[in-house]
């Protein structure tokens, strides 16, 4: 008697039912988030959107969840992850971190050891990150593994104006670093851990990089980490909230040879995996030039460049020229690659 | 060939695996907290392990996160206790709140439906609370069931001094409601799932009845709110943490008939079990009958009563006087009597 049984996901197409897909950032998330979230607990600052939400004109809150699986993958782990995830929030937000929120949901079995090493990597992080871990939470359910969520708490000038609504045609889009090492990194980790690979995460607090580049430079407009959806959501996001036509040129886009090996062995689009130590700026032409210098003296901006820019045509779409010449249009991503990259 | 395979959860005994105690708030949390987690994170805030942090002087940050199994019960949901202990932590900790951070963990295959009942539920509590919701993530993994990870912030008095080092002998032990009803509504709901029974959860926002109280009462010295390991928990931390002897009266505790029948079929103390609308305020003797008169005002303090008092023994031991006149010490629970109530 054949016995086997196949566990079978939920259909995409069982639309009464929640999908991996729900939970990467992309097309399903927004829809998620427009039709089932927005509708019941909608408010002014919720329906901003923003990766911090501004409290009294000062008080940034933001909160994120991290699944990552595996939880440990080259250059970092899930504790890292967290504290990196929540202080760049904060700091593309324009906001100081002041203190940051850490809760344990770890599962019956869990190693200790384990335990101690993601503590250590939260540790590090917040010590890179001059922030401290000041309150938190721990639950354990059955099951395997360990989700961890970050709060965090910063403080914002009243006078910073950060956001999409201060992007205008001409305003230039710059990037700090090579893109997709990290979504690249953990799918290896999960898909090939045997494989030996010199990819690692670039998971790194951005706060410093942030802090520096708004003190120093005007007319810096917006700014967003490039976390899940990779650059073409945060690209795509801007077209769309602005309603300008967003123009990328590919060869100026840096990418590390090995992570184009990866993503072209993989069958991905580079433009589409996560980050977690990337941020997008959009800056005024005229201080373009000053804010890449001034990213390039930071340890994590040394790569600085110009990748991009506002056009002025309203058509609220995001075009990319390629190596060859040609242009194609740049779509958000339905759901995400492949799921639980933080 | 027998292939049986049974599932079995790591030993209590084997210290190097988390087990689900660690997660229940008794001695076993405290012990993953002072041997594994503050030797890594340390310092003077974390170090309170209050509530809530302050920050500045004046901003109060608090995490928690939410996995009761089922994630419905009688009178709410995991939504409704996730807003709830979010800004209770907040309340007595003295912070009025000003916001709430939601993070979402789906699993794969759970119905929309299910997560708009949540949805609503969080808004209901929210509206009771005067909060929103301001900012939010979403991530789905594989599994079972919903966990939610509430962090809230708010803003105290710099002038506030709401802390145990405030407690003195003399100071009246105050809870605004009998007690017991939240845990053992999840228990039934979980074990005895076809059991017709009138208890359901206190679950409830105690922001406004703790308001009145700061406003309108002095010497009102400390408030915690008895949820995980209930007011044996809270009383017995008092007195590890003043060195006063904490003296209860038991014929003074309020509980309902039902929950006591419960309780007693189940073979469980009441003073151990999980609260989620139950406030425990430490006050000056000169100001009791005041405190006591306010908090009746309240829709949830209708029932308020004096417990217990500190007594000027420095052995910081909890002691209760039982209704036969005897003694007996209260001890802080080792893990949870059963796992999964909040």
């Amino acid at each position: 008697m054949n016995t086997a049984t196949t566990q079978t996901s939920p259909s995409i197409l069982d639309t009464s039912r929640i999908v991996l897909a729900h939970g990467g950032g992309g097309q399903l998330t927004d829809q998620l988030i427009s039709q089932v979230i927005l509708p019941r607990l909608g408010n002014p600052t919720l329906n901003e959107l923003d990766d911090a939400a501004i409290l009294n004109d000062q008080i940034a809150l933001t909160i994120d969840s991290y699944v990552v699986d595996p939880w440990q993958f080259p250059g970092g782990d899930i504790g890292r992850l967290a504290v990196c995830g929540t202080v760049n929030d904060l700091a593309v937000s324009g906001a100081k971190p002041l203190g940051i929120a850490l809760s344990l949901i770890l599962t019956e079995g869990f190693a200790k050891r384990d335990l101690q090493t993601i503590l250590d990597s939260i540790g590090l992080a917040a010590k890179q990150a001059n922030v401290q871990i000041v309150t938190g939470d721990t639950k354990v359910i059955p099951g395997n593994g360990i989700f961890i969520t970050t709060a965090g708490v910063g403080l914002r000038d009243p006078q910073c104006k950060i956001s999409s609504m201060h992007i205008k045609p001409g305003d230039k889009i710059i990037i700090n670093r090579p893109i997709a090492e990290h979504g690249l990194t953990v799918m290896l980790a999960r898909e090939m851990p045997d494989m030996m690979s010199v990819l690692k995460t670039d998971a790194s607090p951005l706060n410093g990089l942030i802090e520096n580049l708004l003190n120093k430079v005007q007319g810096v407009h917006f700014l967003r980490d490039a976390t899940r959806s990779g650059i073409a959501g945060v690209t795509t996001d801007i077209a769309t909230n602005t309603g300008y036509h967003v123009m990328l040129n590919e060869p100026d886009i840096p990418v590390d040879p090995h992570v184009q090996h990866a993503a072209d062995m993989l069958g991905l689009d580079v433009l589409e995996v996560a980050n977690e130590g990337v941020v997008v700026a959009v800056v005024d032409p005229a201080h373009t030039d000053h804010a890449v210098k001034i990213m390039r003296q930071h340890t994590y901006g040394k790569q600085s460049c110009i990748i991009g820019e506002i056009q002025n045509i309203r058509d609220g779409i995001c075009e990319i020229t390629t190596v060859i010449g040609g242009r194609r249009v740049v779509h958000k991503p339905y759901g995400e690659q492949l799921p639980r990259i933080c």
